[in-house]
């Protein structure tokens, strides 16, 4: 098989520590450092069995020499490959992925990695999480949201036919590796919706993180590894802090990190699962949230300015167009975050400050739609 | 609606107590005290809507009354009622269960409730782990198996095709609560069953549980209730006291539980899902494992036959006709207990102790079923 190219430079590698009740775990991120997963495998008690998950996109990219790189550490790997796209993150999926973990002679010492994008850790996650009542799960995501968003912090899952993420389970991986230069391969929508969620961070909870943006639209729209690698590294550490807090979302705590996204989940539904990326659907709720804010007084209208100026320099939508408010109130009152048949928001009250907001009127958030 | 009908003798209550790390739960048992579940739910933190899931057997005799009592203390009650049969353990089952959870507006302060046998409470339990994940979750069981067993310690899955309880989580329940006024309505095989799981408690766990048995054929068999609502708290004590210790199978104690079990799967999986009842195959699994022990040396000729005995005297088997030897074995090698491919068995030393044994040749395993 074949070899992984590149080389790591250990002088840029950055390490992001997750500490949890039970067991904390390593978000490792750099550029070219998809060589060390071979000797982070074996650091793993008992571990002699991976199962390596991955798509058809990725699989030929990056997978198949993962594979025969820890093939070369005495690891037996057996690969599966999977549909890309968001269809993929269905029940059926996951039964099928079920099936086939027993066909193989899966057991409890074995780990199932995710190489890929969200679609492929969610869905690999949760079948980690339910398989035998639980196998070890290790994170290589190789798309800019998945480094940024969906690898740290254990939610996993898949969708139903009219709710997405509505199945799932809170898992932690044993550890996360990030290579930035897997990221050179992503089509521009693909690394924009990541630039998308990147943006959520600076805006909601991190102001120092929104203005480096600012400052850095050219490097970042050039894919720069190396401000990459930090800027990744500051993503996981601020989302690392929120889970260590409230790892299974009941203290309100890490709703905050689902700022933009009820209106972002809408978006998704309403366009149909994998047509709109999430991260694009990120950056449109990231505007709706700052309209709904200044809408009740909790934000000027330069807050609201100053994220559409930031989203038009990256390239990023900041509408969607032809809605139907009645219909999108309506998935709204469906989302998880509903408590008791109310709708709440997390909202801004400046650049890095949000807070969670209950009892919001549907006509107020209509207005969303109908100012600019 | 109807009422629940009984009366409920508060001086025969028993509670036990299970004390996990995160957050213990309460286990009643009692006579006619399923008058208790009204005040007892809404003792729970927002409580507003319970979702009662039960099969087409348990709703005409408990489930619909229950659903009633519930909605007189103002819970809002949705009942979803399933295919009675081991069928409904499926992931197809599970879909539905969660789209049907999802139309009903279920959110995350609903309280999804089982009230039946183990199929009943292993899927609604692992519907409850997952949807929008995870959901509270309360036990109502109605069969004896389901009383000792199932409904406590928090194992919740659904089979594979090709494999039972494969998929699953670890999902403790709010509360547990029996009612032995349920036992009279078991057919014999049922009720039989779950005596088949309260002698395994007695045989590789409790030596004076053994002997009470021993000493009550008679009073066991018609079904006394107070002698049921002693041996059944009795039995829920023993799990509960091996669960706290090993919450999720990790230091091997709680393999300790699945005594017989390891021929009990294989015959259930030889028999066709849902032919032979778990708690017949286990009465069958305990001989042979004593059996086994007998061949390694481990517990004299005297032990294997009071077990026979036993069994006999309940009218529950003693082996399991027809066995194609390499086939069973081909079963018992992608057990979940299994590790790197070696058979390990939970064998006594004496009546009341047991312990796991590894490394077993599949060979001596063969004696058990060419010996009485």
């Amino acid at each position: 098989m074949s070899e992984i190219a590149g080389f790591c430079d250990q002088s840029k590698l950055q390490k992001v520590r997750v500490d949890l009740k039970e067991r904390g775990y390593d978000i490792e991120i750099g550029v070219g450092n998809l060589v060390h997963l071979g000797p982070l495998m074996t650091s793993f008690a008992q571990a002699r069995h991976v199962v390596l998950l991955t798509d058809g996109n990725v699989a030929p990219l990056y997978a198949d020499s993962i594979a025969g790189h820890l093939a070369a550490y005495d690891l037996t790997v057996d690969m599966i490959i999977l549909e890309p796209g968001e269809e993929s993150k269905s029940v059926a999926a996951a039964e099928c992925l079920w099936e086939r973990l027993l066909e193989i002679g899966t057991d409890r010492q074995s780990i199932v990695m995710a190489v890929g994008g969200g679609v492929v850790g969610d869905l690999a996650g949760f079948v980690a999480a339910t398989y035998s009542r639980g196998l070890r799960f290790f994170q290589v995501p190789t798309t800019l949201l998945a480094q940024v968003d969906s690898s740290v912090g254990g939610k996993v899952g898949v969708n139903l036919a009219s709710g997405k993420n509505m199945v799932g389970a809170f898992h932690q991986p044993l550890g996360v590796l990030i290579d930035t230069q897997t990221l050179d391969t992503l089509d521009d929508a693909q690394y924009l919706a990541g630039l998308g969620e990147v943006l959520k961070y600076g805006v909601s909870l991190d102001a120092s993180l929104f203005e480096l943006l600012e400052a850095n639209v050219e490097p970042l729209r050039r894919r720069d590894h190396r401000l990459l690698t930090d800027i990744i590294a500051r993503c996981c550490r601020i989302k690392a802090d929120i889970v260590e807090q409230d790892e299974r979302e009941t203290t309100g705590l890490r709703a905050k990190l689902n700022y933009g996204h009820t209106f972002a989940h809408a978006y998704e539904t309403l366009a149909g699962y994998g047509t709109l990326l999430h991260g694009l659907a990120v950056a449109i709720g990231l505007v709706d949230a700052a309209k709904l804010a200044r809408e009740l007084g909790r934000v000027d209208d330069d807050f609201v300015k100053r994220q559409i100026e930031l989203n038009r320099q990256f390239g990023l939508p900041v509408r969607f167009d032809g809605i139907d408010p009645d219909q999108v109130i309506g998935f709204m009152l469906r989302d998880k975050k509903v408590v008791g048949g109310t709708l709440r928001f997390v909202l801004p009250t400046e650049i890095g400050q949000c807070e969670l907001v209950g009892d919001i009127a549907s006509e107020t958030v209509k207005q969303v739609w109908v100012c600019e």
